[in-house]
């Protein structure tokens, strides 16, 4: 077992350090370094590092010419450039964050049948608006309802099955062929605009690369119910920001749930717009920053998965979840 | 096939009467009664029934003389004095409402868990308070915790379904012994204070009876854990009203969901308060309007067992859920 020089590089790589020690049961020299590397030392211990924890490798950065291992605690890996790694070096990634988006997709969808808390402010007002045998306040329910999944992966068919003990039709549109006792057809993507418009609920959850960028946009969108909700859990600009953006204010569909964004704050940053576009002027969006999948599971399962991964290497076995 | 006369009593009945002639698909003579049968011929078409559809039989009410089948498209029956009935007259009720009582008890939880209302009007300030990142935002995840359920009927069966597609652990207490797929662990009626303290949430979905009555007091509420929730989709006086607003007021548990009540509005009153005690001003409280089971798909339902029943009278065939 050899000992390690392991970096957590930037903020969300550092929430990952704590109890590390012990999963790893073994000693690794371990540092936590600031997303700039400004502070004194720090950009000679990302360059002599064997392992980096981070989300994050650009040209800005020097280069860790020590490299062994570069691990992202998270399953997107966009902002990580391959090409900056030593030759041979694995990039692997992380899931673990499937239950917690699933539960998030199911709070957004469910919220939209059951009106708690209009039906509170109204009842603290001793107005029973929603009671039982009111005609006008029959609810939908959502288990009548179909959903539409892009992606079958990790996310994918964790919402499936939550989705399916709804007694909800679950569809599914897929790169590859694939099957899920939970879902009840798959579409290839070549019908992706079939597949729209079978849905009554569809949800993103694919990470961006140079064939999911803009993959829905204007046509995509038109095929969609107008009383549809698109919900996007995956990457931003997977769904073309001017064209959903265009649905919502033509209310060419019912909703969006929009999870994850075309803009984020920069490093230093309290504030920022998550688009160009001024999607907080629209009431038929919920629009969340980014957080779907953070939760204390998600944490744990992804500091098993680094630290497995980190022993595997140390050991020289095959490594998990390698991307490159 | 006898041809005959079926009433639809009070308001909440007369929801099910629309497309029940094509349900019955054969000529029965249909009415549409008011609650205090004051309207011209309204008490005659009462007394001369066949089938009353109906949820409160009461003394200030005239004797059905000729009623061969009481009918209530609902579960609970607690409003219907079955000893106005004729001797030997069957009541029968319905259930159908399970989907949308575990769709209202899965949302209230999961909004426990996803603060989406928060994000939503924090990312509108371009705050991105709960970005995945943030020490300080990390979620807990529904999946990760217990549920008990007192009853394990049909609503509590088909939310432990839901729950255990969460990967929740699921606890329940019933009165006779019972097993189910979906649930980990059983405890008898006379275990009650300790399967209260083994949960994360627990929930009532028991009807009113004597043996139900104020079922859960404050022994009871004591014993659960002080960050547990308790909610009530069964009937309100099965969990004792000054020791839930105690319980609540002393922060002894984190909060309830309370959807049925001590007080509804009587006929003709818009608005009423649902305990004599100040429950709208308590902030750890989610409190709806006896809600959680109407949905379109519990109308739909019911309306196919009230057909079937009454077609099984008039073919003097045995009827369904009779319960006397």
């Amino acid at each position: 077992m050899n000992r390690l020089r392991i970096v957590f590089h930037g903020p969300n790589a550092s929430q990952f350090r704590p109890g590390m020690e012990e999963l790893l049961g073994s000693d690794h020299e371990i540092q936590t370094l600031s997303d700039r590397l400004d502070l004194p030392g720090e950009r000679s211990a990302f360059e002599a590092a064997d392992v980096i924890v981070g989300i994050r490798l650009q040209a800005d950065l020097p280069r860790p010419r020590q490299l062994k291992l570069y691990l992202a605690p998270a399953a997107g890996t966009d902002a990580i450039d391959t090409t900056l790694l030593p030759p041979g070096c694995p990039l692997c990634n992380c899931f673990g964050h499937e239950n917690a988006i699933a539960e998030y997709v199911m709070a957004a969808l469910l919220a939209r049948h059951v009106p708690l808390q209009r039906a509170d402010a109204d009842l603290r007002q001793q107005r029973w608006t929603y009671w039982a045998g009111a005609p006008d306040a029959l609810r939908t329910e959502l288990g009548a309802q179909t959903l539409g999944i892009i992606g079958l992966g990790h996310i994918g068919r964790t919402l499936a099955e939550r989705a399916k003990a709804f007694g909800m039709r679950v569809h599914a549109c897929n790169r590859s062929p694939v099957a899920h006792p939970s879902v009840d057809q798959v579409w290839p993507l070549s019908d992706l605009t079939a597949f729209m418009a079978s849905a009554d609920a569809v949800v993103l959850t694919l990470p961006l690369t140079e064939q999911t960028r803009g993959l829905v946009g204007h046509q995509e969108l038109s095929a969609m119910r107008p009383d549809a909700v698109i919900i996007n859990v995956g990457r931003g600009a997977v769904l073309d920001e001017h064209a959903l953006f265009e649905a919502l204010v033509q209310k060419r569909i019912a909703g969006a749930v929009i999870d994850t964004w075309y803009q984020y704050p920069q490093a230093g940053q309290t504030t920022a717009a998550p688009s160009q576009l001024d999607f907080a002027s629209l009431d038929n969006l919920l629009m969340t920053p980014h957080m779907s999948g953070w939760t204390r599971g998600t944490l744990r399962r992804r500091q098993q998965t680094l630290a497995d991964n980190i022993t595997r290497l140390a050991k020289g076995q095959p490594l998990v979840n390698r991307l490159n």
